[in-house]
Parts: C-alpha cells; structure tokens; sequence
C-alpha cells in the first residue's frame, strides 16, 4: 500500500464509549491499512484516575495521563477525541485542541447544544474540522447522510425516533398493556432509563438532538428553546388501545419541518399516533430511527441502535476516518462546519394536523355536547368519536378524532376544553401520522 | 461567501434522468454557493438528436452537442456525469474522460458489472474519482454510508430489497391475493415493470446491485456470476397464505454474507419469508430497503424509493458535490475506487438457514411419509406441517418448515424431493428471515 497517511489520536475520556473507540481502533487498525491506506493510532488517553481506569489495558505506546489539557494540546496528537460529556472540561479542552489547529471528533451532544456555535466558529476560523457523527442517533450515520447525500436536495422535513428510553417504554406499554410507572421501572433494572428519566421521558434529549438534526438539514441556528417539547409520562394504557382501534400505535417523534416558502421552522418532540403500516411503528425497544424528506428525492428512513459503546464508537471512528482521509482544504466548510443562516420560528398556525384527544372523564350526560361546542367555536371538525367498554364510570376514557386542524385554534380549544368541569384527567392531543 | 469552488459539469445523456439532474442543480444552485460554497454548472450536454431533446429548454451558457466524445473530453469540463446508461458508447466515454484526468459520475450499473474493475483501475491510475452513488438503491446514500459510515466496522453482511418491480409485484400479490401473472401485467400497465421484465423478476437486476454493494462492503471484487439467482415468477397465491400463517411475508432479498473466518462470501438473490416484525416486511411497492450488518456497530437499514428520475438525479449530484468538495489527494483512494481483494466464494455447506419448502401434489396417501423419509435420510429435521383448507385434491399445496439446515444438505434433499412422482409443481425451498 503506498503512502500510508499516519494519524495519531489523543482520547479525552476513557469510560464505556472511550474504551469501546480504543478496544475499536486496535481491532480495525489492519483492515484500515489495507483497504484505506490509513494508519490510525490512539497515542495519548487521558481521564480523571487514569490509574483505576487502564487496568487491563496493555497500551504499549500509549500515553495514559489525568492531565486532560497536555492531551488536548499535545504536539503528538494529530486529532482529539473527546468522550467526556458534559459542558466543563469538554468545552475548555475542545476549544484548546481546536486554537492549537487539532480536529475534534466528539458524541457529545450536550455540550454542542449549549455552545456548538462558539466551537463551530472557532473551528471555522482555524480551518479544522468537528466530528458530531456520534452525538444524535448513536451509530446511525444521519449527520453524514445530511451534510453529503441530502446536500443534494432542498430538504422539507427531518424527524425521527430519537430517545431510545421513551421508546422502549412505549413499546414495553404497548406490548404488555402495562403502565408507564411500572414499565418505566423495568427500563431502570434494565438499564434502558436513568436513575433520573426526566430528560429522556420529557424530550429533552430528543429536543437536543433534534436541534442539531435541523442544523444540518436546513443550514440554519436552530436554539434548542424553540422545539416544543412534551414528555411520554401521561400516557395510559387506554391511549394504546385506542391507537390501536386507530391501526395505529403511540410513539415519540422529533419533528422539524420547513413550513411556508419563507423558510421558516415548525420544531416538536411529542407523541404522535403513528399508522401501524409506516416503517416507524416498527421502531421497537430502544432502537431509533430518523426520516429525511426532500423536494426532488422524496423520503428515506435511516434506522439502527442509537446507543450503546459498540455504535457510538463505530460513529466516532467514521467521523475520524473521514477527517484523515478528506483532510482540510482552504475555502471549504470542513466536517459539521458550516456558518448557520439566522432561525426562523413558524408560526403555530402554519403547522397542521390530523389530532386524537383523548379525555379521561367522570360520566355525566352531556360532555360530548359540551366538547363539540368548543370545538365547533374554533372552527375545528370531528371526525370520529371512540369509546371503549367503560366499566369505570367515575374516570372514564374515550378519543375524539378531528380532521387536520391548524396549531394556533388547536391550542386555543385545548385551553378551553382544560376548563371544562368534568375532566379526571387533563385532556391530551396526539398528533395523527402516516 | 470567500472563495467559491467552481466546477463546470458536462452531461452525458439528456433523457428522463439527465435532464431530471439538470432542472435539480439548477434549482439548487443557489443554495450550493451559499450553504457550501459551491458553484456547479452544467456547461454542456451531449445525446445523439440533442435538437429534439432541448426543445424547451433556454440553456443559456451550456452547449448542446450530438458529438458526445466532444464532452467528454472538453477542456472547459471539470467533470463528467454519464446517464446514458448500457455498454457503448458509455464505456468508451468514461474511458475518454477519465483518461483525460476528468472525475466521472454516474447511473450506470450494467456498465460496472461488466466493466467495473477496469474503469476502477483507469481511474485510480489517473488519480481522479468515480461516482457510482445512482447506480444502487436510487437515492438511497448507501455505497457513500458503506464507503465511509460503515468503513469503521467489520461487516459482516449487507442485504436488502433492491429490485422495485419484484417488490411491487410480491406485495400486490399479497395485498391482493391475485396471482403472479395478473399483477405482472398491472405493474406493466403502470410502467414499473418493462415489456421485457426477466431482468427484474429472474433476479439478475438485483445481482447486479448486490455484487456492487459487496464490493463496496468486503472490498472483494465480486463477480456477478457469483450470486445464486432465483427469480419470483415461480411464486403462487397460495405462499401468501402459507406465509401470513408462519406471521411472515413474501420478499425477495439480494443477501451478501461473510461466512466462517476467511472472508469467503455467500451471495444469493431469492424469495424469502421475511419475519412480518421485521422492517422489511414494511418495505412496500416499489420501494428498496439495504440492512448493513457490523460486528460492532449492529445492524441499521436504509430505505428509499430505488428508482426515478427525481432520486437517481439527488444521488448523482451528491456524489458531484462530494467530489467537488473533497477533491483527490495524493495516496487516498478517491471516491469509489478501491484496489480490490481477490474474491472466494462460501461452500453452500457454510450458509445454515431455517426453511419452509412448499409443495403442490396429487393428493394420494403417504405423501408426508416419502417426503419425512427424503429430508431424514439427508438428516434434515422438519419443524412443522402446515395445510389450508384443500379443494383441490389434484393440485393441492402445503407447507414444511424445517429446522436450520446447511445449503448442500437442502440441494440434495430438494433433488431427491424433486424425483417423487406426486408433484404438479416443483417443490420450492424460502428461507426464513427474521
């Protein structure tokens, strides 16, 4: 093989996803050599303790150290990997190795949330590149499929199953019929939820990542404050049965849409009621998937694990392998670097959506009178109503189907119907999705 | 925007696909200068009769030539994008035009499985790159997602639906419970099925694809002849049937798979039971779906529609961009062009699958007992006999499944099962697919 182009790594991080990168690296080292003419070493580690953490680990030729700034500057160390998380050092060291001229590769979504322009500037400015493959959907090489085969295309919506924790409680509910205290208790045994769920079940984290996905499809800023955000922890199990009258099945999606011709952005994470026949409600356990919708190439669907060391180390090393082989060249927007346009928020009343609300109510007569007054004042048309055996009269679950409705007048009946008297639970809206 | 990167394209083939690519880089052109400070244009544009062609096309700036070779080595052309498709004078012109140190893109998947490694050879001769994103899947970014995504991982198969017509024909059947012969003629009437359709429905379409595809993921030099083909026309309503029993569906699967510990390769295009669980089973009508397997990164699958002017034209401006991007450096092998490993081909011994066989008799006794006898002396074990109602006791079909069995095991059983006296169709073996 002829001119082997040599890099040499230094790794910020030497927990699950750090070990699994290094574990990844010495396993591939061949086969890169021989079929990419890449020479690709982890030369310097660096991690709080380093002494606990290199047990077992051979590492001739490798620096381990818990001094986390000499790796991210050190003249050794061609390219940084940072698998720390977190905001502080990452952000610190990422922005030491970035001044001293070193791409960064990094799964740290948290961080490029809070503060991704900064480093994109400063890697902009140096003429380095930044590796995000990593930080949304885990080994599914979406950022990539965005930046390179959809550049082709002027892109209308991205969305996706992108919480692989909601997910599998959304699954494990549907499956079993059980509730969502009870299964979200399992997925902590299992491993699948944290100790704290919060960011998991109440989209957080699918907002973080869903803000970056917009980045990258539409070229614009997107502040992770303008995706609207609803959580999974009022679901009930009637919400499954229902869906499933519906030929339908609950998941969370993460949404970005380009709505209008001004280029303005409608951003969800929610639960939408998906049709049983589209390939997301195959989307189980803790998988996740991401759909791309173009003008001229239509829509395509990207699905794998989106977590876990095996996947996430395989995204990084993708990320590394594509900055050693493309390198830098001057008057080109490296890796994950573009400069953003301004964001755009739509307004509510451009999105519109077919919607099931479904209602949890004490029986009296009149309360389906009552409901389509409100929804009569706003404009807003029924479609079906659905009742199943009602045994429990004092909290009694039924779904009230409406025809595609505008965002602004949906929200606006909402308020109204919340007021209403007889509610044991405050009414949800699912949106309705093909 | 600093420093625009011009690249003046010539067109070679101006029919539904080329001038699909020339209304798409004219209508993203301005997005491309801003986003990617790209500028791309397509300066020239070459088929024979051009003056019926352009009608209707202004073409300011581009020069519209029934000289083809004139385009392909025009000085004031940077790179050559060739939808002409077939042998000649393709091959010829992208011989002309990398030759003249041009990178050339294109559709053209007949061409690469006749002639791949020496317009590969030619092109890393002369240092430029070769774009073949179109000639798979349409615009699903799958040989760019083997090429770099999944360059990180071992892989251990790719597989997928990769002929739309067949796809389109097995799930009508389904959906429908018509037989081949009708909904072959409705998919003709439709125009996504040809005159002539042994290509698509024998399977040979799909080889084509797979071998590309493994190319691409084991970096072997695969020979069409390689891959065991089996077509769909042999399929009756009755395998519905049977299938929806085993919870499964009908599709034809092109699979590529690394067997045993020396890279030796099984590769079939055949009709598979595919688990209804599975997202192939959502794959529906004319759409394709690709399953990557990696040893770390697990399994991911994209899908997309295969096929059209709309999707061909998005993957052939991906890889212009790409290439208009990154340009060649010195000593990496440029977009597409490996130096191919020499290929070996798997033992059938080596490929284990669970079967169902499929058989329709003259009903007689001791039918089960001469098959049961068949499959043990080949010391194969069945799993199940399943039979649906049974008019027609002249031509009646049922089904045995059988527990995994090795491919030369199968052979011989079905050569022997073929010799029994009772059958008023020949046996037909499906592989069962989760």
């Amino acid at each position: 093989m002829t001119n082997p182009n040599r890099l040499r790594i230094g790794l910020l991080g030497f927990g699950t996803v750090g070990q699994a990168f290094t574990r990844l690296v010495l396993k591939e080292r061949g086969r890169l050599l021989r079929d990419h003419a890449l020479d690709l070493e982890v030369v310097a580690i660096g991690n709080r303790r380093i002494d606990e953490k290199r047990a077992g680990w051979a590492g001739e030729g490798v620096r381990f150290t818990d001094d986390l700034a000499s790796v991210a500057t050190d003249p050794g160390v061609d390219l940084v990997v940072e698998l720390l998380g977190g905001l502080e050092p990452a952000r610190s060291l990422q922005t030491a190795a970035l001044s001293a001229g070193k791409p960064v590769v990094t799964a740290n979504k948290m961080l490029f949330a809070h503060h991704g322009e900064e480093l994109a500037a400063l890697a902009r400015e140096k003429g380095v590149s930044l590796g995000l493959e990593a930080a949304v959907a885990g080994g599914i090489p979406i950022l990539r499929a965005l930046r390179e085969s959809f550049a082709a295309d002027t892109l209308t919506s991205v969305s996706g199953i992108l919480n692989g924790t909601s997910n599998f409680i959304l699954t494990t509910m549907e499956a079993t019929g059980r509730s969502y205290a009870d299964v979200l208790a399992e997925a902590q045994r299992l491993g699948y939820a944290e100790a704290d769920p919060a960011s998991d079940v109440e989209g957080n984290d699918a907002a973080y990542k869903l803000a970056l996905l917009a980045r990258m499809a539409f070229g614009t800023s997107v502040p992770v404050s303008a995706v609207r955000c609803s959580g999974i922890t009022h679901l009930l199990p009637c919400d499954f049965e229902y869906a499933r009258m519906l030929e339908r099945t609950p998941r969370q999606l993460a949404v970005a849409r380009r709505v209008g011709v001004d280029g303005a952005l409608a951003l969800s994470v929610s639960t939408h009621l998906v049709s049983q026949r589209s390939l997301l409600a195959k989307i189980e356990g803790p998988f996740n998937a991401v759909a791309v919708e173009g003008e001229t190439g239509g829509t395509f669907v990207l699905s794998g694990r989106g977590a876990g060391g095996g996947p996430t180390a395989t995204a990084v090393l993708s990320d590394v392998i594509e900055i050693a082989r493309s390198g830098a060249r001057p008057g080109v927007p490296p890796l994950g670097v573009h400069a953003f346009a301004p964001f755009t928020a739509a307004s509510p009343a451009a999105s519109v959506s077919a919607v099931a609300l479904r209602f949890v109510v004490k029986d009296a007569p009149g309360i389906i009178a009552s409901i389509s007054r409100i929804l009569a004042e706003n404009e807003i048309n029924i479609d079906a109503v659905f009742q199943t055996r009602g045994e429990d009269k004092a909290a009694l679950p039924f779904v009230v189907t409406l025809e595609p409705v505008a965002g602004d007048g949906l929200a606006r009946a909402l308020e109204a119907l919340a007021a209403l008297p007889f509610h044991q639970k405050p009414p949800v809206a699912f949106p309705l999705t093909d």
